[in-house]
């Protein structure tokens, strides 16, 4: 298992990423860390010259992706040193423009865009990321809140008492949620970022929004009550519907989902991941649906 | 207006606070800031000596509370220095064992303590204060949830409408919140730690707590609930229970109270603040209750 | 000195500043604060819908510095609502190019941009600046290590001890050092961010770089230790700069300077911090230089 | 690959630990994780009882030590679940008393103890671990500071040049270093926190203090510049010690070594780590020894 790992943390480069939509800027902080053979000696200074002018490289190409970016700066640290594995690591805020799901006044939301690339001997690993903000409501105890609502509703008839509970959204606790989701990626196989915010969001018992007038407020609110979640359900919801939409990736490609909840009836967070194959999730839930 | 600050930042020192209750032991984060004239010159390293001199020297005292503590190192900083004025600012992790609302289970619930000392010519104010973890629920989100319901029921009658209305919590978004508050006391006067916490988790819209069983999860949800707050309301309920609780407090004691709400519904966090004397907040208060 | 303040932080907005020198792109962290009456009452959802309609409609005019960008959202704010102070701060990432010293070779380095606007009334003040990562020297450690050379080279003459002392650097602890510069400027008044990023960098040891080759760091550390600071020494060095740089700003200008050292030979952090009008500045510093 | 992991974040517990020299306090943050099969479904508020319900009963056992603590966690969530793999990380702050170098005068200094413990099946591993802050000098940049101060010597003698080099330490940078170690140990196995912090700061070029008289201050810059350190050497020479050191640990045992500097010339951190077994390092260390 011995492993021997030299490099530089939090750099911070500008890059212009140019899209099918338009460029764009982003501000990467970057890692980037190189395992060598234990006993080679390492002098970090000619290290740190490498790993930059790696970086100055990869800059002066065309930078049409991050995930690409940070797999051109893992191929010069292959050509550049004798490493034995190369990882650069990326996030980067990115803003995207919304509308308020009822007013449908605009707003601008701020989201990180993650990516990792990995080389071993000639071969590079890519993946492309997100980590988005949401809402989550706790379904177990909303299941409490609905038998407490029956109790004290016993005075009204069954048919009544159901067409209550069908009709008004039964109180939880709800809380600011944190989901990231991260795929391998082929060397030109495109990712949107767009998408992969979409399907966190879309994961979560609601997305939020920068601003709501109150008949948006009221909306996200029910929203995020039909639509429970423990942070297992939205890893669950966000891996079902990454095998749903990318039906051309391979099979081997490792994906990576997770969610963790600040949550409001307690100190500490809540926190689910999962780690799968691209194959092995079409298998459950292929399975799952049948 | 003219002032020039030299100081000290994150000391940290361990120390025995010696209760009524028994004594505990604190590792409190400290910050020492002087101020000196504009065109004294300053040794920096001669200073950092005196500072921890001071230090030291307080903590060869008895400690009784963290804002004696604060407030001894204060003195000896006036005299050991030729400083305008001496500030010294402390935050300590702090340990309660409490029950669970319903089950009565016994959690382990962690406050930030907190005290600030400043000193100018021979005179020494002294605040001693907390920081308090709970969850508010929203009274706007409640309002148009109300509505929504309202219509919802429309089949039903008007009275059967209120009637429900009345039984059952109204959903509406709930968030991790951070409420403060610090009150001046003169030398000798004694507030009790769990006072202040006290008063900030009641002020919320329920305590929170590490261990929750299902019929506690449900009555937190539910008191939540009934008692919606802003975080103005938040600041509001902690100066009201302030005015009450330290009748025998001067007037002329400032009073900091501050409640911060990590928005469930947006990125952004709210925030409201009240610094004042404690004679404004009785007038105000007093004249608000007739 | 009753004070109530309701308002939202860490919004982040994306903002295109049109500059002489060509636009560029910003994503501001802006925490909004609000002073009210008091008593008065505050509907907290609505307030959000102002703060953030305030924001949008700054966004829609020309932005041609980011300290102007704060000081119109507080004027929409002073319109928009009867606050009696609106605060509005504000800190952005801001990358520039820069060179090595030595061997001349192209770096991208990051700043932080920073503003603060303040309205009441009719009148608004605002504030730009920047803070600054460079390397500070401890100038009491080299002069301990400097007697200890010369008690090491006692067997050389007078004259060679003297020579060598004079060629070569004295050893000595320095340490990351964070330097912060706020100015206050009217309204029309032009304040570049280079201007106050080479006034803060010239004011420690020596600036720092992303990309250093060998003759480069060489050069860094003889900068360096032939220019020691405690961080009150950059705070005055600041000030001077301030003085000498903007003749024509008015005297009642605000001007606060900020210098902390992440100290190599302790745990804790160093800081000085000055706060002064430009008048008394200049006055200190014209008596001081006759 | 298929994993599934779910778990609480961030709970603190104030413990007490019986040494052999007295017990003493912590408040450790605890993490724990639990894996299971992918496909199972997770009640995560029944989940969180159980994990509550595991610490409580750990700590109703007598303590000895921060890592059998985490064991004992462990042992009972592999019983209470059906997880396939439980891991329990804590970190607590950990004061110890110090004396300054040539002074002798007492300070207190703050250092994080950490441990880890994984359980799969009824196999229960676990770590004990530390983290220091300390003080790294660059070897790279002393060398070339050396050849500019032979230039600057020349009109000296060659034996004049050599003399004075040895004589005086010669100036680089230095800057905060932050270094961790985590030892894997046998349940019985006992590991004294301070032998781990002691391995630690004796790896860097210097220790740091709380106090230090102008004495101790020239003291530790000139050991520090004797004995400069790349954060791989730092890295290099804590699992040199930890291999002389534990002769009797299995070579079995997984040792992480980890060093990271605040660089003083750069706004990035520069790292190294080394994950290695026991009898790897022996291997290796012995044969470079030979």
């Amino acid at each position: 298992m011995d492993r021997k790992r030299v490099g530089i943390l939090d750099i911070e480069k500008l890059i212009e990423v140019k899209r099918p939509v338009g460029p764009f800027v982003l501000i990467p902080k970057i890692d980037v860390i190189l395992d060598f053979h234990p006993e080679k000696e390492i002098d970090e200074h000619e290290l740190q010259e490498v790993i930059h002018s790696a970086i100055e490289d990869a800059l002066r190409e065309e930078i049409t992706s991050i995930d690409s970016f940070g797999a051109s700066i893992v191929k010069k640290l292959l050509k550049k040193t004798d490493t034995l594995k190369a990882e650069v690591k990326m996030e980067a805020e990115y803003v995207v423009y919304r509308h308020a799901p009822v007013s449908k006044q605009r707003t601008q939301e701020t989201y990180k865009l993650i990516s990792r690339a990995i080389g071993e001997e000639k071969c590079v690993k890519k993946m492309i990321g997100a980590e988005v903000v949401g809402i989550n409501s706790c379904p177990c105890a909303q299941e409490g809140l609905e038998e407490y609502a029956r109790r004290k509703l016993k005075n009204f008839s069954q048919r009544d008492i159901e067409r209550i509970i069908r009709s008004i959204p039964i109180a939880s606790h709800n809380q600011r949620n944190i989901s990231t989701l991260l795929i391998e990626v082929p060397e030109k196989y495109n990712i949107e970022a767009e998408d992969l915010i979409e399907i966190l969001e879309e994961s979560m018992s609601s997305k939020v929004y920068e601003v709501l007038k109150r008949e948006d407020e009221v909306e996200v609110v029910i929203k995020s009550h039909m639509n429970p979640n423990f942070v297992e359900d939205t890893v669950r919801k966000i891996l079902i519907k990454v095998v749903q939409k990318y039906r051309d990736l391979p099979g081997e490609s490792v994906v990576i989902a997770r969610s963790e909840s600040l949550e409001s009836i307690h100190q500490h967070n809540a926190v689910a991941e999962r780690v799968a194959l691209l194959k092995e999730l079409r298998r459950e839930i292929s399975s799952a649906s049948t």
